[in-house]
């Protein structure tokens, strides 16, 4: 919308002249930097502070925009939509358009089944089979002001039938897009049931990222008003350009207002609730970032931390030659299974998962990392017979502590390995990565202590009360 | 130590006037109900608010007092401890003690192997077989001034060792207490790794239960200066003997400070945090009530709700005759299979458990309610074969709703129930003792989809960002 900047009424109309602007009117807003947008100028919500003008866009969604970034507010009967569509003005317009997207950074959109950028809810059935850029662009045109994008569509699939197979297939993907050398992030549209499970499995699979990948949800089909596919799309697209961190992200809403997007380390994100759209959050720790008005923003917890950085001139041809370390090990091995433990769980469930030849049991323990005593006898032919048992606490937050209370330490003396604060589903996939990865269990051990990829903290848990808010 | 309060130098002497009081001082301190406490005056903590003033007692915990309560605070070299033990005033100091005792509320505390009031961490081993009221009151002084406790030693278990059969147990004891008429409520201290799981077995085995059921736990062990224990002991016998409802209930830390009590529905409660001391939390709504400073607030959000309340003049010794409708069905069946789903689960996991002779399996999907379609041959031969299956969501906060996507339809299609906003955990209880005490399937399924004991909401649910804070 840049092209539209020279055809305001009054650029210099100052922000505080209010005169000819109130909440409802259709106006044309101009940044200090130059950027202008339209839309339906919304009174201001009780969830956004008083610094913003908020604007309802075309595409449905709020924008929200720092008072001080704002030149001039104008009411406007220029629609901009109309205009582009009117014969005399549309071939030099969408000329200029087409240069915008040109010089933008370019990105890798990989569709495996999000209802993102989809009209139509895909569940329902009425899915068409390919994504394209152009698709892409006209659900969510916001898009073209940050990235150009290659849409590839993998498969569509509801994330709950996604099975340890398609890890292997997105990251075998993902591999190619990042030796390509042509993107500057990869974002990955998936389901959001096992999304969690997928960025966890991408985590441990892809090493020495050069670029960010960052996985994208929707809570809301995108035909229902109240989706959030499209900011989520915007924030993971804004983040897999912007991040100053190479790795795996889960990017989502951050409150269930239309308003800023966290961004989860791959290891250490939960779905947290059903239905709302602030369902992701980082467990034991704040998000990484949040995505606010287009603005990324770090959480200071992380900046000491021993996340890759990407450096701030790197350069997606390849030039740093980042790729070089860059690997993959993407096969899984689906032979681990997860106990939740609870009073009456039969311990034959364990003879029984050794007999079908698993290899590794993750236990989701009671607290610390406990399971009741008549499971001992059979954890411990378990691990007589080879069978790695690791624990982990259904309590969702908090860190294993298996020395503090006779049980775990019984545990303990049996074999079975505490996984500190990783949570149950990064546990799953780390098992099933490391068993496929690993020459014998002692090595498979040591790779399921050892912290890969921000799975394990060594830092104290982050007030939780502070989840997902933004800081200060 | 109300009868202390004729010694005080100066009850007129009022709280502004602080020219003689400054924080580190011992003081004495007199409320308008005449009520006097000794302790020393501890700066405002940053947690606390201004409107209350905070003694360190010579148990070692806080005790903060609301401002307008607070008649006068006066400096005194008189020791409360050391005045008692002088052999001259002795004898008619503990004569009026011990009336006290007689006069307050009658409590009954059944120990299932909580830290609570134990010296000594019960499972270093370390433990004394029994918990008499003299050593609880040694443990927790200030438990005095509230009740009049008889302490029944049940068992000493770790709660991760408690099976369906202790819930049995237990029910049985409570029935026992409440029939014998004697008491205004009744505490049972347990070990927090499954207080949840019981809370929720009790709920549905004791109905209209005349007295309030109050589970109490410790996360942190007696002998340790951090712990919770006689907080948590002293808010569950306040709320035991103020509560204006009855149910089951679980009292424990609202914050990491030791200031409030939370009040947990039995049903609507977890264990979210390994070591916290506020570690349980109501899932989907807010606790019903809080404990601070010795007064129990109920939060407005359940004054409308279907509780059952007990009347403002019921008397322990049963005139009002509320115990002929109480009733005990204390039997569990724990042949019920809870399976947390995951990618790579093992769809073969339904057939062993169904050949195990499982009667129910409670399945913890993915968001809304969904398991992996190459689950649904073994779900609908297990159904067929007469095995109930439920569906609960791995979620954890949030309702299960299987009406929006294909997966969750073709579950009910096959015969899947779904069970609303009940907790995986309360699910595995509720069908452990529904399969124990319906005749058939139909009578089963329908008791499970039936709200029983607040397990089931049908109100929205609540801003988690708002749980455990205290309404104002």
């Amino acid at each position: 919308m840049r092209d539209l900047k020279n055809n305001l009424p009054d650029s210099k109309h100052e922000m505080n002249d209010k005169k000819n602007v109130s909440p409802g009117d259709w106006v044309v807003l101009t940044t200090h930097s130059g950027d202008t947008f339209q839309g339906t100028l919304m009174p201001r919500y009780a969830s956004m502070d008083k610094k913003h003008v908020v604007l309802k866009l075309k595409s449905g969604y709020n924008l929200g925009i720092a008072s001080s970034k704002v030149m001039s507010v104008c009411k406007s009967d220029y629609n901009l939509e109309s205009a582009a569509n009117s014969a005399e003005s549309a071939k030099p317009r969408l000329q200029k358009r087409k240069e915008n997207i040109q010089s933008a950074p370019k990105i890798a959109l990989i569709g495996t089944g999000g209802t993102i950028a989809s009209k139509v809810d895909y569940r329902t059935g009425g899915v068409s089979a390919a994504l394209s850029a152009s698709e892409i662009y006209n659900a969510v045109p916001e898009l073209r002001k940050y990235a150009s994008i290659d849409a590839d569509f993998m498969f569509n699939e509801y994330s709950e039938n996604l099975e340890p197979h398609h890890w292997t297939q997105i990251s075998n993907r993902i591999a190619e897009k990042v030796r390509s050398r042509v993107y500057r992030g990869i974002v990955v549209s998936h389901g959001t049931d096992t999304m969690h499970y997928t960025a966890a499995a991408l985590s441990f699979a892809l090493h020495n990222l050069p670029i960010p990948v960052v996985l994208v949800g929707s809570q809301r089909s995108s035909d229902r008003p109240s989706s959030d596919g499209a900011l989520n799309l915007i924030g993971a697209t804004i983040f897999s350009i912007e991040s100053p961190y190479n790795g795996v992200f889960i990017a989502m809403h951050g409150s269930t207002s239309d308003d800023f997007i966290s961004c989860h380390l791959g290891t250490r994100v939960r779905k947290n609730h059903t239905s709302r759209r602030d369902a992701f959050e980082s467990i034991d720790r704040l998000p990484i970032a949040t995505v606010n008005n287009g603005v990324v923003k770090i959480q200071s917890q992380f900046v000491k931390m021993d996340i890759p950085k990407r450096p701030n001139n790197y350069d997606a041809s390849g030039s740093e030659g980042l790729e070089n370390n860059f690997e993959v090990e993407s096969k899984f091995d689906p032979r681990v299974t997860l106990l939740k433990y609870y009073p009456g769980l039969d311990p034959n469930l364990i003879a029984y998962a050794v007999k079908t030849g698993c290899r590794a049991i993750v236990l989701e323990g009671t607290g610390l990392g406990h399971v009741g005593r008549k499971f001992f006898p059979q954890i411990a032919k378990a691990i007589k017979s080879g069978v790695l048992i690791f624990m982990t606490s259904q309590c969702i937050w908090g860190r294993t502590n298996m020395k503090v209370y006779d049980t775990g330490r019984d545990l303990i003396e049996l074999g079975v390995v505490p996984l500190e604060d990783m949570t149950p589903e990064t546990a799953v996939a780390k098992a099933m990565w490391v068993i496929a990865n690993s020459h014998d269990s002692v090595e498979a051990v040591s790779m399921m202590e050892r912290n890969i990829a921000n799975e394990i903290s060594s830092t104290s848990p982050v007030n939780r009360r502070m989840l997902n808010y933004e800081e200060d």
